[in-house]
């Protein structure tokens, strides 16, 4: 599958999501070049797609999902801040209709999915690391959710995947502080299945993918089902529509230019709490 | 208690549950000489006679349960899949009304139960420790739930026991890969309240025990019932009924046929997702 | 604000909580001098008007809540046991009128909170800490709730605060055993966001408040109103209006005197679960 035509249009050249299969393996490749694997909006609905084409597609037994050259995903393209993610409407449109089934398409997927993470795990990256099913990362990956820099708060489907996965207090100490964990923090808070040197990591991933193709798919795919149910992760439904709504009121803070402003600057923000 | 004589004629020679009491401690001992003190169907069975009569029993302020010889207990007993394990009808009474009784005896008793872990504590074993209250283990043990090899799913009671101790990744995680843990890896993952060297492993077990027997019983009754329902632990409930028997659908694949047959054979499974 | 004037009737010379502004950060200080902190009556009083007055002062960003003089807080005051905290009735209203409405200002404060523990978290000093959204630690700090000893059982909203940060294996640990963790055992366990050496204490929390105040205020207001909501945390109201008053029967056991007696002598508690 080649998608880099598709998206050309709308996203930086090379930009893109890839999925290829090798025996009973799928690997899904998050790329976009010389921006750490930033998700651009096509970005994401391209995972949405590939997703439901490797579940559509007979014989696969697991998911490896990483990014290309040394990161795993950045957050979000800069560029679309002042064009896509500007109104009320657009952010509710950006966060419910585009990211949240996109996440959806993962944490459903019926067959295991291993996040292989190297370099920035961060924003977006984290979102997708969070409802993988295993996450394999070499020691020199970073995670975080700086977003509290930016002027918004995180959208309630993001945050119930970062929550089917994080501790509560972890989950605040990301968004709170704004901090970058490096893999053994991030290990130790429960983020990550285990940590390999850079050196061993491929091997390593390969390995764990392994471990599951050898396992019966049917039991993959029910033990996968019913720790979901079982574990009754939170969901945005949690929320009344009134509380929902709350969540886009960021876009109308003047606090939400200036974090956007000093971000496209690479300056630091001074929020006045207006 | 002698239990030996009632199970002889379905389990292997010396297998059994047995409890004594030392002052105001019951020590229950899983044994199945020879087996890593795999659980059969009629020690199953056991296990929950075992833990009403000590609910029943004036005096005790805690419980310690043990395997005998080196090994907490490893799965199921291997010559029962081919007997009480084939039919649906099989599986469900097994799961349903064997196991799972069995491990609501130990989680509702009113009294704190300590795991006291050395050795194998896999399948079954880690079952069991899940819904006791502390699991002090020997650096010597290990962990691990490895049923994707032989071809069945968790069953939904049991999961439901696992999850009010593993975290969801974890659980997924010793589930889709069935790998086995080290001691040191399964504490850093939140399944153990302590390690300690073999040496000092009985001794930690006689000091724990002692230091949970010195509080006020009527405290401690209070506060296993409190946290229980307070923690709100995951109920197989959380399943339909439809849901519920679909968990039983392994039976009728034939890759169970092929991971029970391979475990016998003790050679690698290859399954056909059929 | 100085608060001793107001409670230098009913509590210690000195004891009391104030709280100081510096510029967007509110600090608070629990003291008790010479008693480790240990939390009076009127100190859990002051506690929840001093959490009203910071919810309500405009241009505050964060609050660090710490102890003074090398503890944080010890658990309550022993004088109080035989007046205050003798009958049903009193403990009721100890625990629902007195405590539970402290921790709730607190958890509910819009602002982040940030626990700053040196010494002793015990007891209620844990409680605290646990309803707070960041907790950083000296290396010399210690936790536990050794109230098995005192011959009383946590009550509802207590446990379900510290549920709310405790995994159900560590709450079950802290209760049963009674056993105090150092600052890594507690880190481990998953209680606290950080542990520094003693001497760079002051200075990472000054550094932590200063993160998180510098992000958008709006975005933390939200982040940790949408987390509370999603992570949807254990409530003393999964309890019937019957076993809620079953909290209360420790006090008509003899075993609650003995153990207070025994705490009041610093003396072993003999508990005879009458």
């Amino acid at each position: 599958m080649d998608t880099n035509d598709k998206q050309s249009a709308v996203s930086p050249p090379g930009a893109g999501i890839e999925w290829r299969r090798e025996g009973d393996v799928a690997y899904v490749t998050i790329a976009n070049p010389g921006h750490h694997n930033a998700i651009t909006i096509e970005m994401w609905r391209l995972l949405k797609t590939c997703f439901q084409e490797i579940a559509g597609s007979p014989g696969l037994r697991v998911v490896v999902i990483s990014g290309a050259q040394g990161a795993f995903a950045a957050g979000a393209d800069i560029s679309e801040f002042k064009t896509a993610r500007a109104t009320r409407d657009q952010v509710r449109h950006f966060h419910q209709e585009i990211i949240a089934p996109a996440l959806l398409s993962i944490a459903h997927c019926p067959i295991p999915v291993i996040a292989a993470i190297d370099g920035a795990c961060v924003g977006g990256g984290l979102e997708i690391a969070s409802v993988c099913d295993l996450r394999v990362a070499s020691d020199r990956s970073r995670f975080g959710i700086p977003i509290q820099r930016l002027g918004f708060p995180m959208a309630p489907a993001e945050a119930a995947g970062l929550l089917s996965l994080a501790r509560k207090a972890v989950a605040l100490e990301l968004l709170l502080e704004g901090r970058i964990f490096d893999a053994q923090e991030a290990y130790e808070k429960g983020l990550l299945t285990r940590v390999v040197p850079l050196a061993l990591w491929e091997e390593e991933v390969r390995a764990t993918a392994q471990r599951v193709a050898q396992g019966a798919p049917h039991a993959a795919r029910r033990n996968k089902w019913l720790i979901q149910i079982l574990s009754g992760g939170p969901s945005p439904d949690l929320l009344s529509p009134l509380q929902q709504e709350a969540c886009w009121d960021f876009v109308e803070t003047q606090d939400y230019q200036r974090g956007v402003d000093a971000f496209l600057k690479k300056s630091p923000p001074r929020f006045e709490d207006n």
